[in-house]
Formats: structure tokens, C-alpha cells, sequence
């Protein structure tokens, strides 16, 4: 397998579907445009695409079609993108960088950028209960829509407000990162296993490596932060200068770069024991994570 | 039909349906409590719960069980309540009151306001996803996530935010209003006819009812917040002090009376050529509210 190419192919077709389903017709005339031009300005600004590709590939290696699952592919990269343009506005972490370009509300202004998050919420379960045709389908979306909510990304964000530039305990940290990062890995494991109609088994066994993949994707996410020499397309060291907590200033960077490669390793090995040679791809996906430098 | 009493039961079920779904329990310890008690302070503020009324009535008038329509009906209201949370936050609308209480963003927060909006956009298709075991249903949850978004409530929201204090046109007030309330009271009558599994003449006439109940409705809104004696809840003259451009700003008192009430004849003569006497409870409802005074 050609991880790269392979890599392209997912993102491509995630990025070709993007683009048709934000690009729909508007009435004529139309005095709203401006809100899809905000949501196409944020859904269609590049980033790495990880969490479709994840749910993409997680579909293929339990043996669905790849074609089917677009809709929950992109509904991943919808819901990212919208916490992403409420997470910058002012009320949040007021940020005015985000994938190298000015913020969404920087550009349109924030009730508009409001709108064009709230717009990412729920379009994609437009777009998915559309394809929806099977207790399959709409597991996967129950799972997507589970993982974004309280118990979710959404919780997560919560933890992250209430102990803003308070002291937190390593249970706090846990629990926010679990949350604000873990959930969407773990929805797009698994809604991509749901989508493939994999076991009860298979589906634990994606529970257990989301959580692996999304603990050892946020510490590292952590470390660049800090890093003067990373391209993370963000504003640098804002998490430092907001006062918020992370595993870094928890834990400090040579326990974080421990746990990293431990999360990685466990990660792999449910994987292999799991899908075998099937996991190929997620498991190669793994180990580049672990030395990404954006 | 004794109408009142049909009104409360569907109501109470809604009302004991949003305590239910609402109170689930949080994981032990909880660093994101807050969330939950913001949204439970605005989705169990009382309201007339109108959406999830017509929505469980349009489904009896087709033949449908109410029951098995309850998350749908109980989704209309949460994303009704999503959308006033994020419309008072100071971004946009920046009101104090609302359903004669402090708005969300006075009690909690902002921040959490903001994270209490995209809860309620999201939970209720966690709540529909996990009630789907049908086409009909999945449809009707497409029904309602179209209205909800660009081409539906958000996009009325935009023309509304794009042409504050501007000189509007009577086809710029008309798309506002028919986006921003009509859409999602032709979402509450269209999926509730779909869990029926309505036919697409029926589809069909519930959408124009739909559109007529929902101008009808703005229309009586807008005369409303110029009434001193009128009980809203809501910040007096609100959307004249913000310049908004209302039907009553375009058109004047006597115009939109005549509008009214043309609008509830059409709209009683659509579900009577459709529904005969099955529609006897939406009729009266739709009379009621041609002269509300809250």
C-alpha cells in the first residue's frame, strides 16, 4: 500500500465532496448570500482533513464502501469546522488566525460567523439523514451527533471555559481533552465501522483506538503549540498566553512525549490484533502522527 | 374536540418528553455541568412549545402516531430555543429578556450561551437518529434539517443581520420572514405529515399551510411588539430601537390585519380541501392564533 497516495485519495474525494454539497444553488434573488460564502470560506480552507479520511478508512478496513460513507465523511470535517469558527470568536478564545488565514468573524463579522457555525452544525445532518437508508446509517449519525454534544466535543469545550486560567487537577485535563479532541476521533471510528456494518467487538475495539489516537494527537498538538519552529497555521503559543491548561503544563514535555509514544503503540496493537492486515492504513496513519510538525 | 384540552396534552407529553431527554446523567466527577444547567434553563422555560405541537397534530391529522413522533416533535423545540439563545447574545440581537426571564448569555455566560445554542442544534438529531428505524423518518429529519439551516431559519436569520437599519424592499422583508419563522413551522407540519407517511399531495398541502401559518404568525408578531398591553416576554419595541424592518414597518397596521386574516382563511381552506374533518384541531389553532395576544 502506497500510504500517501492512499492518504490523497480520501482527502481528494472528502474535498470534491465538500465543495459540490457548499456549493448549492441559492433562490434568485437572494439576500443571504454572504452566509454561504462565510461557510465556504471556512469548510473549503484546506486543513489536513484527518477526521474524514479516519472515518473513510475505518469503513474500508471493516469492509463498507468508501462512496456510501462520503456523507458522514464530510459531516465529520462540517462539525470540526463549525466548533473550529465558534471556538475563535471573541466570546471563546477571540483568535485571528486559523489555517494561515484570518479568522471567519476577522472576515464576515461575528454575528455572520456565528450563523455560518451554527449553519456546519447542522447542515450535515441534512446531508446524512438524506443518505440515510439503513439502522446502519443512522447509527453512525446517532454516534456523530453523540460524540459533538454534551457528552462530547461540546462537554469538552465546557471543561475547557470553567477552568480557564484556574489550577487543574490531572482528572480535569483528562476529562477536557477526552472531550474537546477524543470525541471526534472516536465518532469517526466508529460511525465509519457502524457504516461498514462491523461487530460489536470491532466497534470496541474502534472505541479503544479513538481514544488512543485522540489522547496522542492532542499531546502533540500540545507540544507544537510551544513550539517556535511548528506550522500549525494557528496563532503560536496562544494556549500559553489564554492561561489555559494542557497536558504540557501538566505534565511537561518529556512525560508528554512518553505518553505519545505509548498511546501510539497501544493504539497500533488494537488495530493489529483487531483487523490485521486491514489496518494497514490507520495504523501507518498512526505512527505519522506521532512525528508530525503541523 | 375539546380544543383546549387537546392543545395541553400534546404539550404536557412535549413538556415531560424535553424534562426526560434533558436530564441525562453526567458522568461522575462532571467538570461541564454548567452546560447542562444552561441548556435546561432555556429549553424548560415554559413557551408555548407551538412547533412540536403542530408537529405532533399534523401527524395525527395524517394518520401517524404521536408517540413514536415525540423526539421530532421535542427536536422542533430545541432547535426553536437554540436559535433565540444565539439571537440574544450581544453579537447579535444583545437582549436582556426572553420568555420574561434574563436571556441565557445574562445568567451563564456568553460563552457557555453560545455552547447551550450548539448543543440544542446538535442534541436533537442525536434524539431523531436514535428514533430512526424508517425512511419515512429519516425524512422527516431531513425535512427539519433543511429548514433549520442556510436555505431555512439561518439564511432568514442573514437577511435579517444584512439588512439591519437599511431601507428594505418589500421582496427583502418577504424572504427574510419566510426563512427566518416560516421555515421551520413548514418543518414542524411536513415532518410531522412525513413520520405519518403522508402522501406527496399531502406533502404538498402541508407545505402551503405551512407557509401561510408561519406569515400569518410573523405578521401578528411584528403588531405585537408595538403593543404596550401585549405580554411577549420579550424586551418591549425591541426590533424597533434595533431599526429591524418589520412587516409593520413595510406595510403599516391596517395592511397586516387584512394580511392576517387572509392568511388564516387560506391556510384553514388548504387543510379542510385536504384533510376534512381530520383537520379540525389545526383550524382552531391556526384561528387561535390570528388573535393571540402573547
Amino acid at each position: 500500500m502506497d500510504f500517501s497516495k492512499t492518504f490523497n485519495d480520501y482527502k481528494e474525494k472528502v474535498e470534491a465532496y465538500l465543495e459540490e454539497i457548499s456549493s448549492f444553488e441559492l433562490p434568485n434573488p437572494c439576500y443571504f448570500s454572504k452566509l454561504q460564502d462565510s461557510v465556504k470560506y471556512s469548510l473549503l480552507a484546506g486543513g489536513k482533513r484527518l477526521r474524514p479520511v479516519i472515518l473513510l478508512a475505518a469503513c474500508e478496513m471493516a469492509g463498507g464502501n468508501t462512496e456510501d460513507a462520503l456523507p458522514f465523511a464530510a459531516a465529520m470535517e462540517m462539525i470540526h469546522t463549525a466548533s473550529l469558527i465558534h471556538d475563535d470568536l471573541p466570546a471563546m478564545d477571540d483568535d485571528d488566525l486559523r489555517r494561515g488565514r484570518k479568522t471567519n468573524h476577522k472576515v464576515y463579522g461575528e454575528a455572520t460567523a456565528l450563523l455560518a457555525g451554527d449553519t456546519l452544525f447542522v447542515y450535515p445532518f441534512e446531508i446524512m439523514a438524506k443518505a440515510t437508508k439503513t439502522e446502519n446509517q443512522a447509527k453512525a449519525m446517532q454516534i456523530i451527533a453523540y460524540n459533538t454534544g454534551v457528552m462530547g466535543m461540546m462537554g469538552g469545550q465546557q471543561v475547557d471555559l470553567s477552568y480557564e486560567g484556574k489550577p487543574v487537577t490531572e482528572e480535569i485535563i483528562v476529562q477536557l481533552n477526552r472531550l474537546k479532541t477524543g470525541a471526534l476521533f472516536r465518532a469517526a471510528v466508529c460511525a465509519g465501522l457502524s457504516l461498514a456494518g462491523a461487530s460489536q467487538k470491532e466497534l470496541e475495539a474502534g472505541e479503544k483506538y479513538g481514544e488512543y489516537l485522540g489522547l496522542a494527537f492532542q499531546l502533540v498538538d500540545d507540544l507544537l503549540d510551544d513550539d517556535p519552529d511548528a506550522d500549525t497555521g494557528k496563532t503560536k503559543g496562544s494556549d500559553i498566553s489564554q492561561n489555559k491548561s494542557t497536558y504540557l503544563s501538566v505534565y511537561g514535555k518529556e512525560k508528554c512525549l512518553e505518553m505519545i509514544h505509548t498511546c501510539t503503540k497501544n493504539a497500533e496493537k488494537i488495530l493489529t490484533d483487531t483487523f490485521l492486515e486491514k489496518a494497514e492504513f490507520l495504523i501507518t496513519l498512526t505512527n505519522q502522527l506521532e512525528t508530525r510538525k503541523s
